[in-house]
């Protein structure tokens, strides 16, 4: 559930949204996004959390992958119907991972 | 709830988690931390999301405010509590927030 990623440097999505009351459709476009966003070139993983808000991180190996990733036209179309429904408001961030630790307690 | 921050370039420190089964003082303890990190020169908001996965991603102007945040005498205290009571493993990732879009629906 935390994604794995390499050494740093390398990117990540941040994509923090507030939903819409209207869940139709919304859940199978996820799971169907993500499912997606695994087969792209410089996809490195994903972690995602919702109560109220939610925030989904991805994480690339590049810039150019990020890019390439908005422009799938699949993607683009469910962008599209985000904004029409299931999104009341959000904030896309677009950023340069510069360091990074990790902690996990021995058993 | 969604951070209202400036243009980009700013920081992004991307905090993941996943806890122990031990609750005792952690709900406090993360309170007090959100409270105090508000009051850091350099802080420009914080998200936060919990299922199973936490996710807090938490807005500077700079690395320096980072580092002057990471090395604040309180901050420092807890997280050694956080490693030795409420955390079974944890990401940090600090970033450099390149690009930023927003959506808001009209009413």
């Amino acid at each position: 559930m935390i994604a794995k990623t390499p050494q740093a440097p390398y990117y990540a999505v941040i994509f923090s949204t507030l939903r819409t009351d209207i869940d139709k459709g919304y859940l199978e476009a996820a799971e169907r996004m993500e499912e997606l966003a695994k087969q792209q070139k410089g996809y490195l993983g994903i972690e995602s959390v919702r109560n109220e808000l939610g925030i989904t991180v991805s994480y690339w190996d590049s810039l150019e992958a990020i890019l390439k990733w908005k422009n799938n036209v699949e993607h683009t179309a469910v962008r599209g119907q985000g904004r029409a429904v299931w999104y009341k408001k959000y904030q896309l961030r677009i950023c340069k991972v510069e360091r990074d630790y990790g902690f996990e307690k021995e058993e």
